[in-house]
């Protein structure tokens, strides 16, 4: 079992701090990645928080990782060494269960399993990205296209699938008008995906502080929700809207602005219920919905989609040792939009 | 303007009572309609008691209204003296907006013109079927098949289009799993239409006291809520659930049921919010979704597709004095499944 470099969280309160981590040896149908890049995701912070529900302790989380191979199992046929590949969220599921068999792994009914936190096949604890090497099974493992920027590209694996899966799920394309909740990690890869298929964008933000940047993206109109008129004007005007944020939002009237079978779907996710007045439901027959990151054939058609349209998220590229400091300019949403860790500084 | 013979509340507590009402000399493009007719929906007890909003008495009320053609206008195409025919909830639309444009005015953007308590283009309160004669523009009007039993028709024009429209919107058919929450008024007629499309139906009821009746009606189960075990064991079986419940029920439970991209639309509206956890959502990529009656296209499809398949409502015809007695019954889930005013008793 190699052991390798990693950050970890070795507590809930307590900074992340540099140690070593075993991987598992190279199975039959494992990959062993070098990490190249590494994303930081909201996710992490709450996982390595305690605020997901009680870890086991170290944890290196990181669920956003692009990196080469470096050496590949006796049955591998997807990979092969010194390919740019990427790991998302996931790195296994039950591949029984419907949704498995359905391609939708990423809604597994036995629970996938995911790249870190997550209990693996054999009873470990799956650790992930803010290290030095990863041991996936193949087919868990993405192609990386060349016409992706490698030190820019991490963030796909989790904040572009994650807006790109529900704008194609919902058919966004040229005449479709989208709307996009929060300028953040995820909402900036939501502009610049649906603007990609063509769609009409609006941003929904607090306020106009990020508007530069949303019309730049690829936004053809910028709001400000802390503004009520926003909310008059905007009525009954969107197919599509992609709530990125995780705070609590005034859902009743962010569905008013739904047009004729328009849908909500959030993929960001308050922790207390957000009250919905079913009358808000029935004018227009608006929808709902939630949507969880998309399936690995999902996520290499967006990989490619990407490539194709030479999107790429805004990242600031930071050392392992800024972690810390990175989570805390994370929480105060002074980051545009994406911290990438450089795992050469892990090394 | 021809003065006829109606049932109307005079005030909010008080009895509905008989009266007169003057209704509009005949357009033309109007239809005189001799109601026959008259079915007595929920809707109407929540408006004359002043539940959904203070209104002007005295009204007349009911929006389930069959009758016979006994004078058109001299521009009227679609309808002849003599013809059976239906009115449903609404009696006229802008016309010009977005919605109706695209054939859904029952979504129409400046409000469709109810066939009660709404304001008409002249500035009169509309006033509906409890009554002996009614004048409709002719494109509000429906045909009523001969092959639909007429003392049973009449509860189409809401409660069967409100639950055949979700049905057919979310494309119900072979292999569909369909479960109807409730087994009143409307879900007795989702429970017919849902089998007639091909659908395997589950009933989920309060208690299992209309199971004989609902798998004589087309479910192939039948669940009581009231038990916990009902919720496990369908855990992510459903492509839609049609809520028929206008009491507040507990939102998650019922999302657990919905299997990967199902929908829970609700026909029912309790008045106050339910609290949606969006996790609830995540999983599956479930929809939460409202919907309201149907278009008028639409109505028609499924009159035509009840007369196809030999579906009517379940039943009890009384006399106008009724109502009031009637109004109890239905407020105590006393009926099965609907109550229907013979018009002759008004005469």
């Amino acid at each position: 079992m190699p052991t390798v470099n990693a950050f970890a969280a070795t507590s809930a309160s307590g900074p992340l701090s540099r140690t070593t981590i075993e991987r598992r040896d190279v199975g039959t149908k494992d990959v062993l990645i070098e990490i190249a890049y590494s994303g930081i995701c909201h996710s992490d912070i709450h996982t390595v928080r305690g605020e997901w529900g009680d870890i086991t302790y170290p944890q290196v989380v990181g669920h956003e990782i692009v990196g080469t191979v470096t050496e590949v199992g006796s049955e591998v046929t997807l990979h092969k060494v010194g390919d740019r590949v990427g790991v998302g969220c996931m790195v296994n599921s039950c591949r029984e269960c419907e949704n498995c068999i359905a391609g939708e792994e990423q809604y597994c009914l036995n629970g996938n399993t995911g790249t870190y936190a997550s209990v693996d096949r054999d009873g470990t604890i799956t650790q992930g990205g803010y290290s030095t090497h990863i041991v996936v099974v193949e087919d868990f493992v993405l192609r990386v296209p060349e016409a992706i920027p490698f030190e820019k590209a991490a963030p796909l694996l989790c904040a572009g699938i994650t807006t790109y899966s529900p704008l194609a799920h919902w058919k966004v394309g040229p005449g479709s008008r989208v709307a996009v909740v929060g300028m953040g990690g995820l909402g900036h890869m939501a502009v610049k995906i649906a603007h990609a298929m063509g769609a009409e964008v609006t941003v929904l933000s607090q306020s106009l502080s990020k508007q530069e940047d949303g019309l730049r993206l690829g936004a053809d109109h910028y709001y400000a929700t802390s503004d009520p008129a926003t909310f008059d004007k905007l009525k009954n005007t969107f197919d599509l809207i992609v709530n990125s944020v995780s705070a609590k939002i005034d859902i009743n009237a962010y569905l008013s602005l739904l047009r004729l079978d328009g849908t909500l779907v959030s993929v960001g996710a308050p922790p207390e219920p957000l009250p919905v007045q079913v009358f808000s439901l029935f004018g227009n027959r608006r929808s709902f919905a939630g949507s969880g990151i998309g399936s690995i054939r999902e996520t290499q058609e967006m990989l490619d989609f990407c490539a194709e349209h030479g999107i790429a998220p805004e990242t600031e590229l930071v050392a392992a040792d800024y972690i810390n400091e990175a989570y805390e300019r994370v929480l105060a949403s002074d980051v545009r939009y994406r911290f990438v860790i450089d795992a050469a500084t892990l090394a």
